[in-house]
């Protein structure tokens, strides 16, 4: 039983369209939410999340809550951003490590005081993916069904 | 150096609303669009599809691609949609178990050729999740950098 992934398969359709490089990352520097995958030991996990783009990496923040989970043991991630520019969705996956950024000093250089977030909490974990692949396509899709129609 | 994912973070902020189950369903089944998440040897991937909702199941299908990825072994997922309404994002996050329908008529039973696809490939392989948990918020966000000027 093999499952072949959407991303991969709609490359070679007519209708999708892969996306260079500098344009997956136009397209991720100008969104501000996307979604990090992770894995735990129950398997794959997905958070919302806010980025920001500098230089190439992807950044985020979190503050501490209920459940942690160790980016140490588990780097490998892959963040998703995806919209819609002229009635077709792209979307752009990259796949890298996470490592938290160590010192006030670094999270100074990084800029992320650019990012937005959900909450007002001050004691934030900021952390880097350094990507490894980046690829992304831009296809024609249906808009959701709720919201096509209000 | 641990994570606390935003997901968790942030249902403790007096501007995120959690979203009990009947409302997760629904968000669920008025979108068409979000994102698996799923683990091989690198890592987190993910992935965008198209989903559908029956009986408080996902389904999804994907055509024969290039890159092959064995459910069978890592069948442990998560799915996430998202959306707008009433200028709040709304974000609800199913963790499960995928499996491919095996039969014809099973599919057909699920009614998954209701699904929307990118491609108009014929030779579809369909999976269902079954899902372990299910969590949902609501809560405020800035629209993204580029589509909030257009």
């Amino acid at each position: 039983m093999t499952w072949s992934p959407p991303a991969q398969e709609i490359r070679t359709d007519e209708a999708v369209e892969s996306l260079d490089t500098d344009e997956c990352w136009r397209l991720l520097a100008d969104s501000t939410f996307g979604r990090l995958a992770v894995s735990d030991d129950d398997g794959a996990d997905i958070f919302p999340i806010n980025h920001l783009v500098k230089n190439r990496l992807v950044y985020f923040r979190s503050a501490p809550g209920t459940k942690i989970v160790s980016l140490t043991e588990r780097p490998r991630v892959a963040f998703e951003a995806d919209g819609i520019e002229n009635r077709r969705r792209w979307s752009v996956v990259l796949r890298g490590t996470a490592r938290r950024l160590g010192t006030e000093a670094e999270i100074e250089a990084a800029g992320v005081d650019e990012l937005h977030t959900f909450t007002r909490s001050t004691k934030w974990n900021y952390f880097v993916i350094t990507p490894r692949t980046l690829t992304g396509v831009r296809f024609t899709t249906e808009p959701s069904r709720g919201q096509a129609r209000s």
